[in-house]
Protein backbone atom coordinates (compact mmCIF):
# COMPACT_ATOMS: atom_id res chain seq x y z
CA UNK A 1 0.00 0.00 0.00
CA UNK A 2 1.44 3.51 -0.62
CA UNK A 3 2.23 5.60 2.13
CA UNK A 4 -0.07 9.08 2.09
CA UNK A 5 1.29 11.02 4.98
CA UNK A 6 -2.15 12.26 4.97
CA UNK A 7 -3.46 9.45 5.92
CA UNK A 8 -1.65 9.62 9.48
CA UNK A 9 -3.91 11.39 12.58
CA UNK A 10 -2.79 14.79 13.56
CA UNK A 11 -3.94 16.49 16.71
CA UNK A 12 -5.59 19.92 16.10
CA UNK A 13 -2.69 21.57 15.56
CA UNK A 14 -2.11 19.17 12.35
CA UNK A 15 1.28 17.78 14.75
CA UNK A 16 2.19 14.13 15.58
CA UNK A 17 5.11 12.97 17.82
CA UNK A 18 8.34 11.57 16.24
CA UNK A 19 10.17 9.59 18.26
CA UNK A 20 13.81 9.69 16.72
CA UNK A 21 15.79 6.32 17.20
CA UNK A 22 19.36 5.51 16.59
CA UNK A 23 19.00 2.93 14.19
CA UNK A 24 22.25 0.90 15.79
CA UNK A 25 22.30 1.43 19.41
CA UNK A 26 18.07 1.52 19.78
CA UNK A 27 18.94 4.72 21.95
CA UNK A 28 16.03 7.17 21.88
CA UNK A 29 17.32 10.11 21.50
CA UNK A 30 14.34 12.55 21.08
CA UNK A 31 10.64 13.40 20.46
CA UNK A 32 9.62 16.25 18.48
CA UNK A 33 6.76 16.97 15.99
CA UNK A 34 5.90 16.55 12.28
CA UNK A 35 3.08 17.96 10.46
CA UNK A 36 2.12 16.50 6.90
CA UNK A 37 4.61 18.47 4.98
CA UNK A 38 7.77 17.40 7.15
CA UNK A 39 6.30 13.73 6.90
CA UNK A 40 6.91 14.33 3.54
CA UNK A 41 10.44 16.05 3.05
CA UNK A 42 11.77 13.74 5.33
CA UNK A 43 11.04 10.72 3.34
CA UNK A 44 12.06 12.96 0.00
CA UNK A 45 15.11 14.15 1.27
CA UNK A 46 16.15 11.42 3.98
CA UNK A 47 17.02 14.27 6.61
CA UNK A 48 14.73 14.50 9.32
CA UNK A 49 12.56 17.54 9.49
CA UNK A 50 10.42 18.17 12.51
CA UNK A 51 8.10 21.23 12.57
CA UNK A 52 9.44 23.35 15.40
CA UNK A 53 6.57 24.68 17.40
CA UNK A 54 8.20 27.37 19.01
CA UNK A 55 9.34 28.94 15.48
CA UNK A 56 6.05 27.80 13.43
CA UNK A 57 8.48 26.49 10.84
CA UNK A 58 10.19 23.65 9.68
CA UNK A 59 12.90 22.41 11.11
CA UNK A 60 15.87 20.72 8.89
CA UNK A 61 17.63 18.95 12.49
CA UNK A 62 21.35 19.93 12.62
CA UNK A 63 20.58 22.42 9.60
CA UNK A 64 22.08 25.26 11.69
CA UNK A 65 24.62 22.99 14.35
CA UNK A 66 25.73 19.97 11.87
CA UNK A 67 24.04 17.83 14.13
CA UNK A 68 21.95 16.08 10.89
CA UNK A 69 19.67 13.18 11.46
CA UNK A 70 19.85 10.56 8.77
CA UNK A 71 16.80 8.50 8.01
CA UNK A 72 16.89 4.90 8.04
CA UNK A 73 13.34 4.17 7.96
CA UNK A 74 10.19 5.84 9.44
CA UNK A 75 7.18 3.60 10.81
CA UNK A 76 4.28 4.36 11.67
CA UNK A 77 2.11 2.82 15.11
CA UNK A 78 -1.28 0.78 15.21
CA UNK A 79 -2.94 4.21 15.62
CA UNK A 80 -1.05 6.14 13.10
CA UNK A 81 -0.91 9.08 15.58
CA UNK A 82 2.33 8.76 16.16
CA UNK A 83 5.38 7.96 14.26
CA UNK A 84 9.32 6.24 14.79
CA UNK A 85 12.21 7.63 13.38
CA UNK A 86 15.17 4.89 13.10
CA UNK A 87 18.12 7.20 12.58
CA UNK A 88 21.57 7.58 12.26
CA UNK A 89 22.94 10.86 14.50
CA UNK A 90 25.37 12.61 13.18
CA UNK A 91 27.09 14.58 16.72
CA UNK A 92 24.75 15.14 19.82
CA UNK A 93 20.75 14.84 19.61
CA UNK A 94 20.45 17.04 21.99
CA UNK A 95 20.45 21.27 22.12
CA UNK A 96 22.59 20.74 25.25
CA UNK A 97 25.74 18.76 23.10
CA UNK A 98 24.33 15.41 25.13
CA UNK A 99 23.99 12.14 23.10
CA UNK A 100 20.42 12.16 24.28
CA UNK A 101 17.47 14.53 25.11
CA UNK A 102 16.45 11.89 28.26
CA UNK A 103 19.81 12.80 30.26
CA UNK A 104 17.56 12.93 33.48
CA UNK A 105 16.50 9.43 35.27
CA UNK A 106 14.36 9.32 37.85
CA UNK A 107 15.87 7.28 40.83
CA UNK A 108 14.52 6.79 44.59
CA UNK A 109 12.60 9.93 43.82
CA UNK A 110 15.13 11.80 42.78
CA UNK A 111 16.47 13.39 39.38
CA UNK A 112 19.98 12.26 38.43
CA UNK A 113 21.89 13.35 35.60
CA UNK A 114 22.58 10.05 33.52
CA UNK A 115 24.89 11.86 30.76
CA UNK A 116 27.11 14.59 30.67
CA UNK A 117 27.73 17.15 27.52
CA UNK A 118 29.63 15.64 24.97
CA UNK A 119 29.24 12.37 27.24
CA UNK B 1 17.03 17.62 43.77
CA UNK B 2 13.73 15.55 44.12
CA UNK B 3 11.28 14.76 41.62
CA UNK B 4 8.17 16.37 41.15
CA UNK B 5 5.69 15.05 38.48
CA UNK B 6 4.34 18.95 38.56
CA UNK B 7 7.55 19.97 37.67
CA UNK B 8 6.55 18.77 33.87
CA UNK B 9 5.57 20.44 31.18
CA UNK B 10 1.77 19.20 30.32
CA UNK B 11 0.07 20.22 27.40
CA UNK B 12 -3.27 22.03 27.32
CA UNK B 13 -4.89 18.92 28.28
CA UNK B 14 -2.60 18.40 31.19
CA UNK B 15 -0.98 15.24 29.44
CA UNK B 16 2.78 14.22 28.24
CA UNK B 17 3.37 11.88 26.52
CA UNK B 18 5.09 8.67 27.25
CA UNK B 19 7.70 6.33 24.71
CA UNK B 20 8.14 3.10 26.59
CA UNK B 21 11.05 1.39 25.16
CA UNK B 22 12.03 -2.45 26.70
CA UNK B 23 14.63 -1.81 28.82
CA UNK B 24 17.03 -4.71 27.67
CA UNK B 25 16.68 -4.83 23.93
CA UNK B 26 15.96 -1.39 23.45
CA UNK B 27 12.99 -2.11 21.07
CA UNK B 28 10.15 1.37 21.43
CA UNK B 29 7.15 -0.49 22.32
CA UNK B 30 4.71 2.28 22.24
CA UNK B 31 3.47 5.78 22.94
CA UNK B 32 1.03 7.00 25.20
CA UNK B 33 0.04 9.52 27.07
CA UNK B 34 0.29 10.59 31.04
CA UNK B 35 -1.11 13.19 33.60
CA UNK B 36 0.36 14.23 36.54
CA UNK B 37 -1.12 11.43 38.85
CA UNK B 38 -0.43 8.82 36.05
CA UNK B 39 3.54 10.39 36.79
CA UNK B 40 3.05 9.65 40.25
CA UNK B 41 1.20 6.52 40.28
CA UNK B 42 3.92 4.95 37.80
CA UNK B 43 6.82 5.47 39.85
CA UNK B 44 4.58 4.57 43.65
CA UNK B 45 3.32 1.54 41.91
CA UNK B 46 6.51 0.53 39.72
CA UNK B 47 3.48 -0.53 37.28
CA UNK B 48 3.17 1.76 33.76
CA UNK B 49 -0.23 3.80 34.54
CA UNK B 50 -1.03 6.05 31.05
CA UNK B 51 -3.88 8.44 30.84
CA UNK B 52 -6.43 6.61 28.04
CA UNK B 53 -7.43 10.00 25.83
CA UNK B 54 -10.62 7.84 24.76
CA UNK B 55 -12.06 7.01 27.85
CA UNK B 56 -10.51 9.44 30.31
CA UNK B 57 -9.37 7.52 32.56
CA UNK B 58 -6.27 5.74 33.83
CA UNK B 59 -4.96 3.20 32.49
CA UNK B 60 -2.93 0.42 34.06
CA UNK B 61 -1.25 -1.01 31.43
CA UNK B 62 -2.02 -4.57 30.92
CA UNK B 63 -4.80 -4.47 33.74
CA UNK B 64 -7.16 -6.12 31.75
CA UNK B 65 -4.82 -8.18 28.99
CA UNK B 66 -2.66 -9.22 31.66
CA UNK B 67 0.21 -7.42 29.24
CA UNK B 68 1.46 -5.16 32.31
CA UNK B 69 4.92 -3.11 31.96
CA UNK B 70 6.77 -2.72 34.73
CA UNK B 71 8.90 0.37 35.33
CA UNK B 72 12.27 -0.12 35.46
CA UNK B 73 13.41 3.42 34.65
CA UNK B 74 11.80 6.65 34.21
CA UNK B 75 13.64 9.57 31.99
CA UNK B 76 12.56 12.78 31.32
CA UNK B 77 13.81 15.13 28.37
CA UNK B 78 15.76 18.13 28.41
CA UNK B 79 12.21 19.90 27.47
CA UNK B 80 10.75 18.49 30.57
CA UNK B 81 7.57 17.60 27.98
CA UNK B 82 8.23 14.52 27.05
CA UNK B 83 9.03 10.97 29.26
CA UNK B 84 10.75 7.69 28.28
CA UNK B 85 9.55 4.78 30.67
CA UNK B 86 12.28 1.61 30.40
CA UNK B 87 10.11 -1.26 30.99
CA UNK B 88 9.72 -4.94 31.47
CA UNK B 89 6.84 -5.84 29.10
CA UNK B 90 5.22 -9.16 29.79
CA UNK B 91 3.52 -10.18 26.45
CA UNK B 92 2.76 -8.42 23.69
CA UNK B 93 2.55 -4.42 24.06
CA UNK B 94 0.19 -3.94 21.42
CA UNK B 95 -3.84 -4.39 20.93
CA UNK B 96 -2.78 -6.00 18.00
CA UNK B 97 -0.93 -8.56 19.83
CA UNK B 98 2.17 -7.35 18.03
CA UNK B 99 5.16 -6.55 20.16
CA UNK B 100 5.45 -3.24 19.40
CA UNK B 101 2.84 -0.87 17.79
CA UNK B 102 5.30 0.58 15.70
CA UNK B 103 5.15 -2.73 13.59
CA UNK B 104 4.81 -0.79 10.06
CA UNK B 105 7.46 0.79 8.29
CA UNK B 106 7.76 2.61 5.19
CA UNK B 107 9.89 1.46 2.62
CA UNK B 108 10.29 2.94 -1.16
CA UNK B 109 7.39 4.60 -0.51
CA UNK B 110 4.94 1.66 0.31
CA UNK B 111 3.82 0.48 3.78
CA UNK B 112 4.98 -2.99 5.07
CA UNK B 113 4.27 -4.68 7.78
CA UNK B 114 7.15 -5.81 10.07
CA UNK B 115 5.94 -7.78 12.78
CA UNK B 116 2.91 -10.53 12.46
CA UNK B 117 0.86 -10.73 15.58
CA UNK B 118 2.74 -12.88 18.21
CA UNK B 119 5.55 -12.51 16.15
Amino acid sequence: MRFDPASLRYDDRGLIPAVAQDHRTGEVLMVAWMNAESVARTLETGRVTYWSRSRGAFWVKGETSGHTQRLVEMRVDCDRDCLLVRIEQTGPACHTNRRSCFYTAIRDGAEVEILSPEG
